[in-house]
């Protein structure tokens, strides 16, 4: 093991996966794992998956010397606290929507004041396909939010093979499980107020919309659904192109952008039971599903794109971001493929 | 009890609710129920909730004769035995696909070959809301797809409303239950792999896009997924009007059209838990529930509504409709209101 | 309608349930609903189910005068208040475990000082199928437990029909739903940490234990496991009697204490998928359904029971020794049966 | 990679497991994957997680060389194919119920005739709990059943420490989700009907008591019930011993036995939402959870034991012999340590 990490903020759901990543990272030891309220206790206490382990979760208040410093606080803890962090640990990966936006302005619109807004420029997008070549040597990255990064990864190719350009009708629908409520949650997401739902959680500006307009450069019209499983982030875009678009263009745009990607299946319509994207088929992995079809009759394009919200919506793609930021193995700690079948995910 | 009924195909699940509705339905006797797979067998052997019923399965060759027979036989049964089945009853509901749709072009357009195609013209659509003033004295009734009743349900007051004119772009994203699919089942409704997904079922060109078109005279980008509930069908109505709307007008108009429904609730952006329709909340019951926002960022109307796919969307529809053809209180035998909590619809 | 009926506590889940059914009753009027956190508001607020009742809560301090007073309120609350409610109601049926032991000594085994304890003596246990003779007239019936319930409803015959005597090794091995924790809830019933479990929770030392102690004479091991279903409560007694008992004695047994029960349902090994009871066929409705296998080669007796924990459970149960104690027809207000196919239940 | 391995029968649910985890493996390079029913076509078109395999089943008539082949076969084939399986591989693990009993008469016991008996004495029961000793160099490896697994774990050392004697009444309440059904499944297996129960499926004879029998040598009054969860044996054992047992004789217990075993982990009445064994805890894992409360009031010991039945109960109880049996790291392949949180696991 080369590199020490710790994670901040171990005992929520982002935490537990980022000590589960690193527990069988082969290039990272877990130095220390934080929690407020958990203080003392296992990490097992709060993650029965990591019962095993012989680690206690220490105070945030004494942060130990680290190569890399993952924060899993919630969203304005990490402004507050990005000095204790970059004075601990040279990389800081932080899995909050502090420092995903470029600018105050774009932060402003869509959150409130930012602490420690000459920060935004500076730090990096952790999403390696869309921003691999800026991340080796970066000190902060900002790990992306699960709804965008499912967007992003569903659109992204039609960008850069220019089948869109930005000014198209886009229709955003995903659905989503519980766990991006976090641990605790309140009435709503008690089991017999969320099982079972189709619930529409976020009719109209969802704040990830942010994240898409500044990569993709589009504004889309986005809905979310909590739907009956706890990971997963499922987005279907209905995209209205200018001209008409084949299935060979299509299949040309997602080879080009993703062949080569450690962490993207395509699943367009095979045989079988699954043949498109499915939370089911990621979960617990750092896998994107992307898959498409053309509705020629109504001059639509629908994408379909599914990731673990807690992989590679957040936990996974910030190890991955590490990886490459301290240029490793880009697949490090993460190779687990999943299990089927799997229940709710 | 007034009027006696049958229910052909009553080891299916609609058959099932049919069952169950009519038991309880104050002016309805049941006199028969067939099942060719299940004759002899108890009806409570293919649908435990009846198990205190002294009813078994009779063949569906001998037919009684009866006051209305309710079919909820497999799409193209129905057009083969439609002589017996009005040989035998006064009025025939049919809760199959087979008498939707007004004329065979539009029936080849989306099925295979009618082979009663004179009976289309002569066929009353089910939907209450829709075609109240051509039901009573009706004698052949063809109940709602469940995904196309969802829908009709959500839109018909901005077309009723001169909100919409039919030329706009519309997305309509639908996330239904198992129950869809029937009993029975093949490898993907066995539980392991139909528990926990969001999977894109109908990615385009769903035949209840057929219902919405002859109906609101509009085509609509349609894409069904299936989600972890057994009961429900909820749609998401995305869309693009020409000009501006307020949240006033779009309360005139579905005020207007079903503040005097019986079975229609709204539900839009209220406190709570359950501020949008919800399938939850509308398990077992013939309610529809319809509600919207404004996204006037993006110059969207996003309408959610939600049905029970085998109440509302089928058998509840159909005894509906039978209220009303034989001039019954409308909500006779559908007063059941459901209950809270309930889990995965 | 005959009665005038309030809810006292009518925001929590029983307090739902009980709305609902009085809604249906045709002997009840509901003349209010009380809920200290949610004065004001509708009770389609706390209930989607009953978004279309025009009833608002109001504080519990002004209770109306009414014939019967349902309380839906913890334990430990109606004892407090149990004057106030015996002023505004000639019955009082109170939902909570304050009034369902005989004596202070019974009492104070299983729970903390009761501040009444006069009035243990005087109340009467709710469950009919226990208790018929002793209800009509009773002005304070104590509905009971959810889990004694489903136990009792296994075991009665057998004791009734002297199989058992009392001094036999029964171990009860309970599975119950989620709402058994009613609304709100903590970390533990969030969606993400309770869905799909097999979670061991009352080890040893139920409280109910108590109850089933009380009317069946019988020290029983007693074990509750949550699974993932919202309502529901089965049992499954294992049962070593000291001779021979044979699948004639266990029948005669059954239907001997329970063929003229109209909330009784027997379920012992027929055909179909639903062989057993199951808290799925009972959903929603006050039915509890029974059943059992002889396993020769142990020298045991599996006896399988299983009732909706809201209903037969408690808001069921309630308004059932309502019925009786005042008279009415026993299923007035009862009679939904329930559908096929519900999810989780 | 050192050892080349087969698996027979890769399109079923455990198939699919074998082929996960040898993919991961570190000392094994998959040589063939054969399916009957899926020849030519890809892992992935059966197991969605691993799509990214460049892998196709091939015809079962056509075994390559290797040094050893897992048979995830349905119970009657491997016995018929054993030769061939044999001349194939050096070492051949069945993970099916052929070669699991000791003698001819007790597998007539259970099951219907076998046709190679003479095997039945030479193979060797997987469990390295139970039987290390004998693994190394064993040439035809039986692994165990589900049900028996997750009751063995719980009891062993019980009968390790004399604590029991094999006289005692032991009930064992088994909870099991859908996934023991197998890929495909009928009509009580299908999502509308499986969804949300907990159903008695094995009231008594269950053909697992036989393996507990041979290797505990004591009757236990075995009953199973399907609940709602995909993977998962949960197994709640009611043991009544002959004398007093205290706390601490039985985490003398069970330390004794289980401290240095790498996939045995004790939950037993900690802090937390997780406090016993549970399946959510496993999910994915080769892991047996075990814990355990005292009755003192009804002189019961109540043990309980959690597994991921495709794992420790089939597909990673055959990895683990293996790797027992050829002199690797135990632990090798294996090392998933599962994820939290999980839903239906």
């Amino acid at each position: 093991m080369t590199y020490t990490a710790s994670v901040v903020g171990g005992s929520g759901f982002t935490g537990g996966e980022l000590l589960r990543i690193l527990d069988g990272h082969p290039e990272f030891e877990i130095a220390q794992a934080t929690s407020r309220s958990k203080e003392n206790k296992t990490v097992g206490h709060s993650h029965p998956n990591l019962r095993h382990l012989d680690l206690r979760f220490t105070s945030p208040e004494d942060l130990e010397s680290v190569d890399v410093l993952f924060a899993g606080t919630p969203h304005g803890v990490s402004m507050e606290h990005v000095d204790a962090f970059q004075d601990a640990a040279d990389t800081v990966v932080d899995l909050s929507a502090d420092f995903r936006l470029d600018s105050e302005e774009q932060y402003d619109e869509w959150y409130d004041g930012h602490t420690r807004p000459e920060l935004l420029a500076e730090s990096e997008y952790a999403l390696p396909e869309l921003n691999r070549e800026n991340l080796p040597g970066a000190d902060l990255i900002a790990s992306g939010g699960c709804n965008a990064t499912a967007t992003i990864m569903g659109l992204l190719p039609l960008f850069e093979h220019d089948i869109l350009s930005g000014d198209e009708q886009i229709v955003v629908d995903v659905k989503v499980g519980s766990s991006e409520g976090g641990a605790g949650g309140g009435e709503a997401s008690s089991h017999p107020e969320r099982s079972g739902v189709v619930r529409p959680y976020a009719p109209t500006g969802h704040r990830h919309e942010a994240e898409i307009e500044q990569f993709l450069g589009v504004d889309v019209s986005f809905t979310v659904h909590a739907v009956d499983m706890i990971r997963g982030a499922a987005a279907t875009c209905h995209i209205f192109p200018d001209g008409p678009v084949s299935k060979g263009d299509m299949w040309g745009a997602y080879r080009g952008s993703y062949e080569d990607e450690p962490f993207v299946r395509m699943a367009s319509g095979g045989g079988g039971v699954y043949r498109y994207p499915e939370p089911k088929a990621v979960a617990g992995t750092n896998f994107a599903e992307v898959g498409f079809e053309v509705d020629a009759a109504n001059r639509r394009l629908v994408v379909f794109s599914a990731i673990d919200n807690m992989m590679k919506g957040s936990a996974g793609q910030a190890v991955h971001a590490a990886n490459v930021a301290l240029g490793l193995e880009e697949t490090a700690g993460l190779d687990f493929t999943g299990f089927h079948p799997v229940g709710a995910p």
